[in-house]
């Protein structure tokens, strides 16, 4: 029986909702990223052998890491009897906002469906990763997953029956996201949110939700910055995050188009018009979070058009 | 002084909420509309000299008519002293859905612009259309008066300041209005609704919003069909037009891309991918009605691209 070649596989950091776009938008960045290395078997189970970069934080045990929930439940629909065994390369923050949880999954799925000789597109995958994102947040929302599979700026219309839209981006637009240190449990934050909101709040973010996807095709920047505006999760969540306001101010000041928190924090994000106003934009929000009390790392950004992707291929000795 | 010519202005009716967008998408129809034929004077009075079929129905003081009071606020503000005579045709059916109202004021601030040589842009106009529509809905809501004065599909993002966006329309998109004979006010359609509604709900309507924006950039009619659906108002309002059910159920087996209530009602419309299919789709939502125990009139239109116009111009003797 022929071994399998060792897979190593990359996925983005995605930033979901994107302010207005609560569980419906996520874009992907170019980097960071978890990585992946992955070697199909015949033992019909998944071993995650070795995890580096999560500081000992992460299970090990595959039915309670989201790698190797998606995985488990990949194996298990398209290659039966087959099993795996990983080493998880951590690069992205644990609690961040930075879509972590689905990164390490999405990459698991990525490798493995390479393996096999691609039999599922990236598309046919996003239903695994997102057995793994209700483990992790409580709750089955593809706008990490999706934006780490697909790429670019994901509409999700409809998770559920994987009705999901690529909209395009002006190719000059900048993502900056700036992790402060200290992490934040999406599924608290995600309680924290009101099960009802005003009907009039309502209206204002689908108006912005709308007026989003009509800016980035007509590449009007400033039409994107007016619609840049979350009435609904942003003011509850940003309670959690020290000096969000002082953050959100000095990237608007530097000339952000936006920000606003990246998922549901603590990172967060900003959009801008050119490579050069993102690194001042990212300079200017580290300095507001140190200002603050909070050391943090500051990434600047394309949108990643590709999505998560094969980075090696070795042979198994 | 010379005297001002007699100028004949029409508007047309509009769509108002399109489904998934309360309060912040419209869209024109190239017919039916209002007329109003105006004289400006220097009297400092507006004075409503014939309305022509409204049976009577509709106020003749213009302090008490959408159409006198957007007149009154715009020479006040740019015209202080000057006066005019006006005689409103009424195409539009009253309380129907089909913004009868936003129409009279409308062609009446298009006349009055005409004939003063256009100082004011189409836009600018805007501002003196919701007073009327403050006054006859209770609401200033832009979402008839906008389309009726700009022509096309518009996105009202922030009616307070101005903020609407014309997306593009796929060129054989036609609509289906089609009016009942019964009357709704629409102070009362929306006082029906709730004031607050579930976040899921909600997520679902901005997800749609952001879909049929991308629908008509990407002219992607099967999308187009999937964001054609209103979780919010529709539920609610659909349960003041008797056959609402039947009716939306004939417009989609004919073939409509989708079907819900034009503007708070009763009309209901229906979006269809060609002329050919909107006839089809108007016959079996008006056969619907029937069997419902309603007469209705039908109108199949391509969306209109160019907004209120002045029809003609004659000198008064």
């Amino acid at each position: 029986m022929a071994g399998y070649n060792t897979i190593r596989a990359f996925a983005p950091a995605t930033v979901a909702n994107v302010a207005c776009g609560f569980d419906v938008f996520g874009l992907a960045l170019e980097q960071p990223g978890d990585e992946v290395e992955l070697t199909l078997n015949h033992t019909g189970r998944v071993i995650i052998r070795a995890i580096t970069g999560d500081n000992g934080c992460l299970p090990a045990e595959a039915s309670r890491n989201t790698a190797g929930i998606a995985l488990l439940a990949m194996l298990q629909s398209v290659a039966s009897g087959l099993g795996a065994e990983l080493v998880l390369h951590k690069k992205l923050p644990l609690g961040s906002g930075m879509g972590s949880s689905a990164a390490s999954a999405v990459a698991a799925l990525v490798a493995a469906n390479a393996s096999l000789g691609n039999p599922l597109s990236p598309r046919e995958l996003i239903p695994f990763a997102l057995v793994a994102e209700q483990e992790a947040c409580g709750a089955a929302h593809a706008d990490n997953v999706a934006p780490a599979l697909l790429g670019g700026f994901v509409l999700i219309r409809d998770a559920q029956h994987g009705d999901m839209i690529n909209i395009p981006v002006p190719p000059d637009l900048r993502c900056v996201v700036v992790h402060p240190h200290i992490s934040i449990n999406t599924r608290q934050a995600r309680q924290a949110l009101r099960h009802y909101i005003r009907l009039s709040d309502a209206t204002r973010q689908w108006a912005n939700t709308a007026a989003l996807v009509a800016a980035m095709y007509e590449q009007n920047y400033e039409l994107l910055s007016r619609a840049l505006c979350d009435v609904v999760a942003e003011p509850v969540r940003s309670l959690f995050v020290p000096g969000f306001d002082r953050v959100k101010q000095a990237a608007l000041y530097a000339g952000a188009l936006g920000c606003s928190l990246s998922g549901s924090g603590p990172s967060m994000f900003a959009l801008c018009r050119s490579e050069e106003n993102g690194y001042q934009v990212c300079r200017a929000m580290q300095q507001a979070f140190h200002d603050a009390g909070l050391p943090s790392d500051g990434f600047v950004s394309a949108v990643n058009t590709t999505g998560a992707r094969v980075v090696n291929q070795e042979k198994t000795p």
